[in-house]
């Protein structure tokens, strides 16, 4: 057989073939007005979809860049930090802020887990002198959604910012960054936003911005003023990764036109079927509550997890993320956000079927395809 | 008339259809074999360009990131460097070490000129606690070209690191990175590497690892350590612009087909070329001496150097870049790096004698050309 390529992973994601194709165009230059039109568009795109006023800056580096950034802008040596650990990108928050030497006072959960705003509100009365709450929509991770409106109500009352990496959950489940009191928002080009990896994105609130005109940390090719005074000009301040951009242009057009509510509808849909396919074959979902973003779920005993992904790779080319160090084995992960259909869905979790078959786990063909065709035939409109 | 776009800037510049096309993939994912491969094989390209031995690391960053990477990993809290400025990006070396509150000797010099080894190694004389010279291949604001190798000649015989800002320069002029003892260089994906901007390079000698070692700033996304423990695994640390990636191999697929003597030949006769139309027209050389990478050339009395610019933008498309602040409207600069052969310079200088003629210089039309002319004729083969 030919052995198609399906890449089921939560980013990259698959990218819509007009985006592809915006990359092989001739290059322009970004110091003209094509350029800054472009620019410009992208970034209003961008401000649509974090639901915000504020503008959106556009960062050549990945989404572990703007989480540096967004430490490096508002921060000052010596400054405290509430940091909430749930899995590999909350513990990102926490060793770029000790990179910088900043004390850091952790919520540490097991993997999985999402933080209740009470446990929030306690720390930070236990803690007045915290500057900032980092934390994530998403945790990529597990596949867990926090709770950031409720932080948001709680942070908004003191002086600190709710600093959130909305890298994969932005644009695929609601978050509006004004209404919900975030100060620092970031996500990348990679996740929902349908665009290659190679793009990060960055904004401040009202508050955040004073914070900034205070901070300390050393900081140059990340500094927020200078892609403030860029962005004034209509441009960046060093070099942009132009195809990048205009590839993420065209994705921002694409889901404008779907607009916000019809995609959180059909990511919510993309991941009621996988959790009904996945509880179908009797496995456990590990995110509690779970998120639409991606869907992970224990590997049942007797199997080797890492053996798994392995084999449902090189044999069936379907590319589904395992779990990441210290869980290795322990769990699998399917993605729906970003540019993904019901089929995908079909796809991942007939592969897993297949794979989990072939290494000996009991089940019957079908199963976990048919109680997610269930819920794709009822909602599909 | 179709105002058809020609781009004859320092960078960006003109991608190569196929690797253009490269860019136009289905996206696969970053943690698998394939893209290790293409990883590595992009690894062991740049290494070829560069001249080392040494691991090339592929940040997700303009060039400013690689610049600021090399700030970050080899120096400490108070360190002192020697900081040669002839231009706006020797300034930004300047710029970003201050920034991190290192104490920056510099020897400034005027746009357009270069540095005597001598003058280097009279400061060193008189500043041994220098732990780093930083410098640039290629002044892109200016076009002159600086001895590195006399750099590197002085600099070995102390405990300091060369430092080079190799972004325009390598690729279309020699520089061998092991050769010329050069410790850190760096460099960007859209000069004469001829992918888009988004991508930028960084290697360092055994000298400049010891350093590494010592190394008191701050830093993470930029961090050389967790990019060599990632290199052992073919990857790099944080998600990589995979598509740019995959633009770069291809590119450098054609970069080792035609080898970098031919291509420094090629550049050579470029610039031969344009300087002789540039001296036919009776305009003044900047650089002295002036470099292969891009001829500037200075604005003639009566004639407004940004109206220049502009009206060959608008008028003729073609977007030959002017002088940066803050020298804006005194010269302008041909490009001759990267994807760009003979007829791109007769076109350039056809728009300089077309735009300059409408503005009232007085010149005879094809003067420049047909210099131009003689020179690659007499090349062409």
């Amino acid at each position: 057989m030919i052995k198609k390529y399906y890449l089921l992973s939560p980013g990259p994601t698959p990218i819509p073939e007009e985006v592809l194709r915006e990359a092989a165009k001739p290059i322009i230059h970004h110091r003209t007005p094509e350029f800054s039109r472009n620019f410009m568009d992208t970034v209003e795109g961008l401000k649509y979809v974090f639901q915000t006023e504020q503008d959106v800056y556009i960062l050549a580096s990945s989404g572990t860049g703007a989480m540096e950034a967004a430490v490096v802008n508002i921060l000052s040596h010596g400054d405290r930090v509430l940091s909430i650990n749930a899995g590999k990108f909350g513990a990102r928050w926490s060793h770029i802020c000790r990179a910088y030497g900043i004390h850091v006072k952790e919520i540490l959960l097991r993997w999985g887990e999402t933080c209740s705003k009470e446990k929030v509100k306690k720390e930070l009365g236990t803690h007045p002198d915290v500057k900032a709450v980092l934390t994530t929509l998403s945790e990529t991770s597990t596949g867990a959604v926090f709770d950031i409106e409720g932080f948001g109500e709680i942070v908004a009352k003191t002086d600190a910012l709710l600093v959130v990496d909305g890298i994969s959950g932005i644009g695929a489940t609601p978050c509006p960054m004004d209404d919900w009191n975030v100060d620092v928002m970031i996500s990348g080009s990679q996740k929902s936003f349908m665009t290659p990896p190679g793009l990060a994105y960055i904004a401040f609130s009202t508050k955040a911005w004073t914070m900034i005109q205070n901070s300390s940390l050393p900081k140059f090719y990340f500094d927020a003023v200078a892609a403030m005074k860029a962005m004034e000009k209509k441009t960046s301040p060093w070099t942009p990764a132009t195809s990048l951009i205009l590839q993420q242009r065209k994705a921002l057009e694409r889901i404008r036109k779907l607009t916000l509510e019809k995609l959180f509808e059909h990511h919510k849909i993309l991941g009621d079927a996988t959790r009904a396919g996945i509880q179908a074959l009797g496995l456990e979902l590990l995110a509690k509550p779970p998120g639409n973003i991606l869907t992970a779920a224990k590997i049942p005993d007797g199997i080797d997890g890492v053996i798994l992904i392995r084999l449902m790779h090189e044999k069936y080319r379907a590319y589904i993320a395992g779990a990441q160090a210290p869980h290795k084995g322990e769990f699998f992960r399917i993605a729906h956000l970003g540019y993904m259909g019901g089929f995908d869905i079909i796809t991942a979790l007939s592969a897993v079927e297949m794979t989990l078959s072939e290494l000996g786990y009991d089940l019957e063909a079908g199963t976990s395809v048919s109680a997610a065709q269930n819920i794709l035939k009822e909602n599909w409109t």
